[in-house]
């Protein structure tokens, strides 16, 4: 079992990171003056309904249950902006009436034909960081409501060294599985930003990308085998190279949400842990010109594993709140001007596998980004990027705690309708927010993902609207401009409102035709990825 | 439109090959004397019940619609070898009652509402090429049946030349797309063996794989975009590089084999035509040698893009067939005699792209290839395979004539597994083919791919009989040895009864779930894909 993340925020107490004086007086200059800090309110203070599990469910499970007030708060929601706003601000009605942790697979199989019997709704819970509302507990008309917790099954079950393929517990946390695997010199390389708490069942149920995804495939190209707990039955699909057999099924199991059923396996492609990892950092012109290089990197086959691009705004935005990680901002401005790139767009490039292979690919790349007018930084700047990779959440919790909104989303397009998206999101975005940066950072030979991140001053009280305001406006600026509605975040709730215009009218019907098959009593994860009717 | 071939065997007859007298001295030493060449019977000998289709249907596609004794004959069947041995017999009863050719995808729309309406069965037909009887006029109660030739949705729509991507009709042959692209300096990169003749629909139908997908990537990683005409609406799948919005509803589209709609319109990823391509023979001391040396290439990201190996008993019948392609026995043999290999397992390998990536990328696999112990060929053996690499197909009318059972199958497992598989399968094949040959040729991290080729003398009037017993034994070992039904061939009406041992009880449901929501009334390709209820 992995560690568990404070209620109201992201991580545990002993990682939360706290905001510098200097980058906290950079983003008043920004935004105007932030409040004093304000935390959640007390756990005890959190209001929440009296547990109402059907008495035969409870009692069959008690083994396996918690409905202690820690537990249904902890596992009330995810940790999106607005999960966070309602949790540090008490809002816990409707929180799961019980906690389930089963241990393998079949008392998940038996849970769920219990609650299927007994009309429960189940929200499956790998990591817990969904940031679309994936894990909001939404009763769609049934009298209780349980979370699945998976991260009892957690077992690396077997490592074919020769095939370079791990089968394991869909609820074994990545950072556990890397441990594993590292002792038999093998890594599955999949890092999102979530890395330090997701499962790898929640990263196959959420098709997730990681920060390498650029070379190392994301979880759809990982996953070659899976195991779905439906209430109807087993979806068993065992690890094969490939085949023709049909549709590939293991990619409806891939980005189903819990909406099918609960992974309980997951067959993985692995490789060996690399003799060198090397990251640098590089100044471009501008977004437009570094966006180019890497384009032109993908589609010559010589992308890096780690390519993330930052448009001018994030690149100032990032030397505001941490200089440039490690480098000094003034010390870096004078350097740029000396090299005739003032201000600029921010690259980070990552090569990872054997030393040769490191270095003749490195070459490769170097070359195309010097003739797309990059300054080259430096490894110091990578290794800076490596260290705060994961720190995002961390310092949005300080941020919300001084009344800062601040939220992230996410898109991909192809490479020619790339900028148009760029502009058109960020047009909406910037009506709502003073700040609005975004990254570049998955490469694929067809397009590229975008990444936005946005902050303004909370309007204290009205969290939500505010931040349902933006995030529809962006979505429908997104869906206007042909971007997928999520790349790597999945679609949960907040996204579901999208998946008609994604998928159209019969895509809707054919998921709806495999939900009604697979779990026929419409129990698993209400309301999430499908929109509502 | 593109052109058809002979309704009785591969190809057209300008294309024919004829096996040479060398040739067949030598196959008759392995399997006995063979029979003077007999054809097919006449066109007009063929046994066909009238057409049968409804007076309204018929009036109304009338100017899209042939029923002629040519037509008919053609579309009644692929290219298996039980098509062939009951084409060849003049037995088409149950063939279709018409052919339409529809000239856009509103008008396919409107064949398949109107079918539906009408109780026809529809059969779509791509370049005809099936070897699993995925065309077999399979009626499931229906009155009527129509085969739905795509073959005049054979445009390329648009070429995006910054993203790398053509979206083109789902009837385009793959020879005629690559000829468009061309002029555009781009290609798609993909070769089944029945290149000369595939439409891309019908290669996304079946998720075929071609010649070059090592490097290339299969069907199912090139299809970045699809729009399918089912009975029940659109599935209209707009062009995204990747995306986390749920299952990945293009791969149902891949490979649904006309069981769900018909692909009227495919979104590709394609390339820069190369710079360079450059093929060259390997032989390794033997199949187990090379196969070491292919897995350790793949997995070390450094498999060149074409990656084929024989085994002993496929070097020993290309020999005997077609001297070495180029190169003459004797002389080949006494250069591997004094390079101490004697006799071994023939490898072609071969590298598209830059020349300066081409060069790098040879110079890393030639040293893990002579590391196995392989001895150097040189380009005349690759450029020979990359003549006759289409021509399997002619050499098996021939041999046909001649009174030769001649079949393929092909499977794929992890690297663990192949050689378990590889002598489960052989051994069953032996037990009813003197002549039993196999190649890798599909190189994937975590498993390969195995193809087996097997003759025999035919018992004339009991061939189905006689290939049926073979068939079957052969599939129930890769079934007990956990190989996938096919790795390129596709399902069809061969493997349909294996299906459940591929995807499990709920797997087959979940098909058929996603049936009936996009096909209710049952008439799009019946017995195929699906094991019979």
């Amino acid at each position: 079992m992995g560690r568990e993340m404070r209620w109201w925020g992201w991580g545990e107490d002993a990682h939360a990171g706290s905001i510098s004086d200097e980058a906290l007086g950079w983003l008043e200059g920004e935004l105007g003056a932030l409040d004093a800090p304000s935390g959640a309110v007390a756990l005890d203070a959190v209001r929440l309904e009296d547990p109402r599990l059907p008495g035969a469910v409870r009692d069959r499970f008690a083994d396996i249950l918690r409905d202690d007030r820690a537990a249904r708060v902890l596992h009330a929601r995810g940790k999106s902006y607005p999960d966070l706003v309602r949790q540090r601000a008490g809002d816990c009605t409707g929180a799961p009436d019980a906690v389930l942790t089963p241990r393998d697979h079949d008392e998940v199989r038996a849970v769920l034909e219990a609650c299927a019997g007994a009309g429960v709704a189940v929200v499956p819970f790998g990591g817990g960081t969904s940031v679309v509302g994936g894990l909001e507990p939404l009763r769609d008309g049934f009298g209780a409501l349980v979370s699945l917790d998976l991260g009892a099954l957690d077992a690396l079950e077997t490592l074919d060294e020769r095939s370079q393929l791990a089968v394991v517990g869909g609820g074994i946390r990545a950072v556990e599985l890397e441990a594993r695997l590292a002792e038999r010199g093998f890594t599955l390389g999949h890092y999102p930003q979530s890395y330090e708490y997701v499962t790898i069942g929640g990263c196959a149920a959420t098709r997730s990308a990681g920060q390498s995804s650029t070379g190392y495939g994301r979880i759809d190209e990982l996953v070659v085998g899976a195991r779905l707990a439906a209430p109807a039955g087993d979806l068993d699909l065992r690890p094969q190279p490939a085949s023709a057999a049909g549709p590939e099924l293991r990619r409806l199991v891939v980005g189903s949400e819990g909406v099918l059923g609960a992974i309980t396996r997951v067959a993985l492609r692995v490789r060996p842990v690399p003799e060198l990892s090397r990251y640098e950092g590089w100044m471009f012109p501008g977004f437009g010109a570094g966006a180019e290089a890497l384009r032109r990197l993908e589609q010559g086959g010589a992308a890096p594993d780690v390519a993330r691009l930052s448009d001018e705004e994030e690149t100032r935005l990032g030397l505001g709140l941490a200089g440039l990680r490690g480098m000094r901002a003034s010390a870096l401005r004078a350097y740029l001007r000396a090299r005739g790139v003032p201000g600029g767009a921010l690259a980070i490039v990552g090569w990872a596998g054997p030393e040769e292979g490191v270095r003749v690919r490195r070459e490769a790349a170097v070359e195309a980004l010097r003739d797309a007018g990059g300054v080259a930084l430096g490894q110091p700047a990578g290794r800076a990027w490596v260290r705060s990779r994961f720190h995002g959440p961390y310092l949005r919790d300080d941020l919300m705690d001084r009344g800062v909104m601040v939220e992230t989303l996410e898109t991909a397009t192809t490479w020619a309708q790339l900028f148009t998206l760029y502009r058109a999101v960020g047009d909406v975005l910037r009506g709502h927010a003073p700040l609005v940066a975004c990254h570049i950072s998955h490469l694929y030979p067809t397009g590229a993902s975008l990444y936005f991140t946005f902050m303004a001053r909370a309007r204290r009280g009205e969290e939500l609207e505010q931040w349902a305001a933006v995030k529809t406006a962006a979505c429908e600026a997104i869906v206007a401009a042909g971007g997928t509605i999520t790349h790597h975040h999945a679609v949960g709730r907040d996204h579901a409102p999208y998946v008609d215009a994604e998928v159209g009218a019969t895509g809707v019907a054919a998921l709806r035709a495999l939900k009604r098959e697979l779990d026929p009593a419409g129990i698993m994860n209400p309301g999430k990825l499908l929109p509502s009717p």
